[in-house]
């Protein structure tokens, strides 16, 4: 395997850009391959079969694009699929749900965690299975939030009704007496200034994108994979739908500017 | 063709099945078979070329199935694939734009119409083509409504942020003095009490499932396709998936009760 290859990224549709983003920033050689399945966003309420079957498709595809190991940078395709496509790839494979995992066991005081994700990340169960492996007296107190990813899709980031609804979301979480909640979904960071204040100064809010590529970084260095050339990086993006629209949304979220002509349409027929 | 045959209904999710409730209620001697694409819901943020090709997909599977005519039970695929479909399929094809295009041209008296819908289906034009062509002294004023399809999947129907993501996207509307109110998306008939409450007694809603139920009457009628037996009607289901998600909520909308066997999943590869 090359170090020279590039990373491949793929997610339901831009969420994932805010772990592209924490890759680009704290491995600033490295080139990213992302994906975006915009035709089939969102994956948090469908089925675990069809985020698998979803996954795997991308997965395939990024590794005919020659990828030297997959970020699945989307919390309910982590849940779902990670160790599916992880047992038949060639590459090495991670996902956003352990490192955010880790990094909550690590830090919480009172071993209680709350965790906001997705319908389908909450059922799959996984954020909690993990925090129990590190220290079986965690305890996790799950919630679905099923409309913070239509609100952050819309700009809606501060406003007023995202604020009702984090504080309908959170209500149970806090009388639980949380002090560390973990954003388990892409979006959410997103929304980290309406989420951190209905949480409060008592709760440390934990992002898995940051985690996620610190984790990347040190799978990159046992493999003896870290890009080291100093020829400049090359970012590609593909998406299934709405190239226009996922350009636009990427150049408000990333630090580099994408043109028209980065952001490609990829069909799966 | 004979009158027999079931009529096929497809929308991107449960939307359509007020479509489909409309149909079952004024048509009761026929079958319908339905197919929700619950795998890749929602289809009002897509691009027609994508609208298109899943409109298209389904359409041949109903075909396959043998049924007499197909009503495109959702505003953004009748926007984008009707007129296409119709072009190319063996059957008759309806869509619910022009019949609740129709209704509201008919009973505006300021010839002041507002349509509310999803991006994909304002993004058209068509409402505001259909409705000019019926009367060029019309003055269409369309309105998207993105957080009105997650807030209804939510069960938000009566709640207060529906009401005032709707006093917020009604305001526009209002404030042109708009008389007929179009409510351009299948969703949204379950969210009619906020609207009509927001919209005033000034304002008559219109919900294009009625009056499309009563066009598909008269297009039976006319091909002499109308069910005459008196054998009872049988409903059947499809879905890309979900299929137990899907029967509750059909279940909490329908007049007949929906058992497990009588939805199963269609997958497309």
């Amino acid at each position: 395997m090359c170090s020279e290859l590039p990373i491949g990224v793929f997610d339901s549709g831009v969420g994932g850009l805010t772990v592209a983003k924490e890759i680009m920033s704290q491995l600033p050689k490295e080139s990213v391959l992302y994906f975006g399945d915009t035709a089939r966003v969102p994956y948090g309420n469908k089925s675990e079969e069809t985020v698998i079957a979803y996954s795997r498709q991308i997965a395939r595809f990024l590794c005919s694009c020659n990828v030297k190991a997959i970020v699945i940078a989307c919390n309910t395709a982590s849940a779902f699929a990670l160790e599916t496509l992880a047992g038949e790839l060639p590459v090495p494979v991670i996902g956003v749900v352990k490192p955010g995992a880790k990094t909550a066991a690590r830090i919480t005081k009172s071993k209680r965690i709350g965790v906001i994700a997705t319908n389908g990340t909450i059922r799959s169960g996984l954020y909690e299975r993990y925090l129990k492996s590190i220290s079986p007296d965690i305890r996790v107190f799950g919630q679905a939030c099923p409309l913070f990813v239509p609100l952050a899709e819309e700009g809606l980031c501060n406003d007023p009704v995202t604020r009702e609804m984090a504080t309908r979301y959170l209500a149970p979480l806090l009388h639980e007496q949380i002090d560390t909640l973990v954003l388990g979904c892409t979006h959410y960071p997103l929304l980290t200034d309406v989420i951190g204040s209905v949480a409060g100064p008592s709760v440390t809010l934990v992002n898995p994108a940051y985690e996620t590529a610190k984790e990347l970084r040190a799978l990159l260095t046992e493999r003896d994979l870290l890009r080291t050339s100093d020829t400049p990086s090359i970012h590609r993006f593909f998406v299934s739908d709405g190239e226009e629209q996922f350009r636009r949304f990427a150049n408000s979220i990333l630090p580099c500017e994408l043109e028209e002509a980065d952001v490609n349409r990829k069909v799966f027929s």
